[in-house]
């Protein structure tokens, strides 16, 4: 079974899309895929516990990947959408464009503590399209 | 055909989990899913001749994610479960938590340098569990 | 449906192969796996518009995983087969190994700006195999 789940972000963060997600899943047993049809965005499965991991992590990557404008990031030549731009293209290109999660009679095979995430990388709130397909 | 592989790990480092994985496979052709039901160890296809280059990765991925005792990573609010516990879900955040390998007739379309690791990035042995689907 | 896509590199860089693999895929639908079947390349999902963006891409990749001569990267040990070939494996270990991709009558279900990247991390020309599978 095939579809596509869409999102509207209110721009850099992540959001937790793990209900969404369970809620089209039929009653199949197989393998759910999940691709994020976009260049500037992420799919991850992370800790759903504690806020601050989620804090943490998002605080790290803008260590990691920082904004064009910022001094270290000089040597950028794409720049004609914004500081935030080349950057999200770097970080959508090493986080998952694509998520493969087992799933057992309609549930998915997730340990206690992972929850699914849409990470937005722009600045501004985008409209996102998620294809998946159950096998 | 569905299941699962369950490790105890002796703390942090890479684990050759390639023939545990081999041995459970049927002679069925398709596309193995192997899926790691935690947020702070990862999987990982990687060189699987010198064991130099196992010790550079884990060297490498310890500068590029620090402890959060060390300066660089003051930043951290989630610590109340040790300082090697954030690292880990931010090395968890952009290693694989799954891996999609082709199989024929019961074996993987490995590569001959490729070896599957389980990779634990915390200190302590962890009781770790794998779920795996072949479609 | 299975099979295999060979590819003779240049060397270092972005390969789009997009155009290959739409080529051999069958009217099926369902999802197909490309998984490469060596450690010092990688498979990647990226933005196919703007030249620059994957000059950025590249730029961005050497100056976080630096050659082996570099002072920054004394600590690496694996050294007999050039200083291109750990940073090579350490590249490959955070990006993509394998793609998932959703399939719909023989048709990727690729974003508008998505493209298929082979990335060479070695510096001389290369023979790349990716297998490949349509479920």
């Amino acid at each position: 079974m095939d579809g596509a789940l869409e999102f509207s972000t209110r721009g850099n963060g992540l959001y937790d899309i793990t209900a969404r997600v369970a809620a089209v899943l039929p009653e199949d047993t197989g393998v759910l895929t999940l691709f994020v049809q976009h260049t500037s965005c992420s799919l991850l499965i992370q800790e759903n516990a504690d806020p601050d991991a989620q804090r943490d992590l998002m605080a790290w990557i803008e260590r990691l990947v920082p904004r064009a404008d910022h001094p270290d990031m000089a040597y950028l030549r794409h720049r004609s959408e914004g500081p935030d731009d080349m950057p999200a293209h770097i970080k959508a290109a090493h986080l998952p464009v694509s998520l493969s999660i087992p799933v057992q009679h309609g549930r998915m095979r997730l340990g206690t503590w992972q929850g699914i995430y849409l990470w937005e990388h722009r600045d501004d709130p985008h409209f996102r399209r998620i294809a998946w397909s159950l096998r």
